[in-house]
């Protein structure tokens, strides 16, 4: 099939919406559309999506024939096998809206992918990681994410843990409990409600008031507090960046990527703790590996689209 | 090329000797051939390698031209991009002798691989990981070693340190220096260097004297003694069992495998310590990863010769 035939669509399912992006083989963004999250186990949700698919396509005049990928990301585990077995936090019956896409876009491939994975594609695509052929994308937001890429393609994970970096273990000794029930783990320190707890910490051990906080991950406040030069904001931040470095010390003896990429909205306080985690990863990483880039993501909320139409587009690739 | 007419030759590059395995496609070892390690980086020593390689194809009167693939398994870090900067252990011209293959080898594709992550290809393709599209290989040695793999590659890393899990930092608050210059290494607790560490710290807490050791990896004296119930070896073990589960935890959280095998010499006290440490890790792993399966491997000392050959047939086939 001629390359201008080709069209994916990248569909990244959210908790208020679903949103869709339709790209060439290059990975031009040529159109978007947006639909409220309908329950995506029902004909009408699956209508829903296929909708919004048919007025992407209206939209640039090209025949649903020429759709030859759809990658959807979703906020649930998806195994290396594509088949899902647990869905936290949507409802979606993930056969069924398949078996619907593949129904109207019969030429396509179909992939799912796991939301966090999704955006570290979008970016090794389009964004920060662009010509690279590995790369682990860290997304601090009110947790930690995390997307592993290696040889161009992102692991999943045999049980769909690929990339939970989150949730390693740094500190077996730590007595409050994670989100995920166990103790220690990375995104206790190293995200927004990391970022707030290590700062309320600090207040603590300084015997000082806190600044107000909008919520328990409102890392921006703490932010604010320290580009004005508030010693416990600062101390929260160095915590953060100790940990975040012993993380990526970690990530990479185990998959030694090229770059790794900082998104998430806590990355909006990049310009405070990009260079320190820059010298301290380069101080405690293995030799050979110090050499490692860090970046900052480009993409945005946008990155999820980007992965999944790149999902479906390098499952095209293997397959031809 | 019909199959028939397809060999793949495994080299495993050691401190004293070089050997050499010849292989079908299908993974059977047909011959062995073995040499003194020479210097690889003169005409002579590529001779010798040359001439391992001419007697393996005659003892099947294969001619030469049916090699199709070589992979040499070697002991320094060998980056994604196949070019070895760093060759510590070994004297090795790593172009010259592709180049000395080559000449003799015409249709044959030429790969490197560190030793460890060939031990892990071997035990994918033809061991306890066989049938597997990911594992991580932990080989507890004198040091500990790994390697992952990932979509059935092994993942070399980009700066050649993917699968350096003996380096990952499980203790920042360790006082003792690592071999590679750093603290708290998993390799300090968990190797047979660590092993005979915890036991005599264990002694030392417990104010007894340690039995008779023949040097500061002879685990097997300490598995001998935990054997007939001595609780300090026990204590050691134990020791070793909790960072290696923590090791594992944190492994599974970033590329999440179907399978770990346990190798290396160390792996003779597995009989001491598998047990525990598959309850231990599915204790720790997040939840999803938790049934991932722990294996002792099969091929011992053949595994480098086996990855060595399949890191070639791999090639071959992406190329096809």
């Amino acid at each position: 099939m001629p390359e201008a035939q080709q069209y994916y669509i990248g569909i990244d399912v959210g908790g208020t919406s679903v949103k869709l992006g339709l790209f060439d083989a290059s990975g031009e963004l040529l159109a978007r559309e947006s639909v409220p999250t309908p329950s995506l186990a029902c004909a009408e949700g699956y209508a829903a999506v296929v909708g919004g698919i048919e007025r992407l396509m209206g939209s640039q005049r090209q025949p649903m024939l020429f759709v030859r990928g759809i990658g959807l990301a979703i906020p649930c585990p998806v195994p290396a096998s594509g088949v899902i077995t647990v869905a936290a936090n949507i409802e979606i019956d993930a056969p069924a809206l398949m078996a619907a896409l593949q129904d109207r876009c019969s030429g396509a491939a179909i992939r799912y992918v796991n939301d966090a994975n999704a955006a570290a594609m979008g970016e090794l695509w389009r964004g920060s990681a662009r010509g690279h052929r590995s790369m682990v994308m860290v997304t601090i937001g009110t947790g930690l994410g995390g997307g592993v890429v290696v040889n161009g393609d992102v692991v999943d994970g045999a049980f769909g843990a690929g990339g939970e970096i989150g949730h390693m273990c740094v500190n077996p000794a730590e007595e409050r409990i994670c989100g995920c029930g166990r103790r220690g783990c990375l995104e206790q320190y190293a995200s927004a409600t990391g970022v707030v707890s290590n700062y309320l910490r600090a207040c603590g051990r300084a015997g000082v008031e806190p600044v107000e906080l909008a919520g328990p991950s409102d890392s921006r406040s703490v932010f604010d507090a320290a580009r004005s030069g508030d010693a416990a904001a600062l101390a929260a931040i160095d915590t953060t960046v100790d940990y975040l470095s012993l993380g990526l010390q970690i990530v990479s003896a185990v998959v030694d990527p090229e770059v790794y990429v900082i998104g998430g909205g806590a990355s909006a306080g990049a310009d405070l703790f990009l260079d320190a985690l820059r010298e301290r990863f380069a101080a405690r990483a293995f030799p050979a590996s110090s050499k490692c880039a860090i970046e900052v993501a480009e993409l945005g909320n946008d990155a999820g689209i980007f992965g999944a139409a790149y999902v479906a587009l390098r499952a095209v690739q293997r397959e031809a």
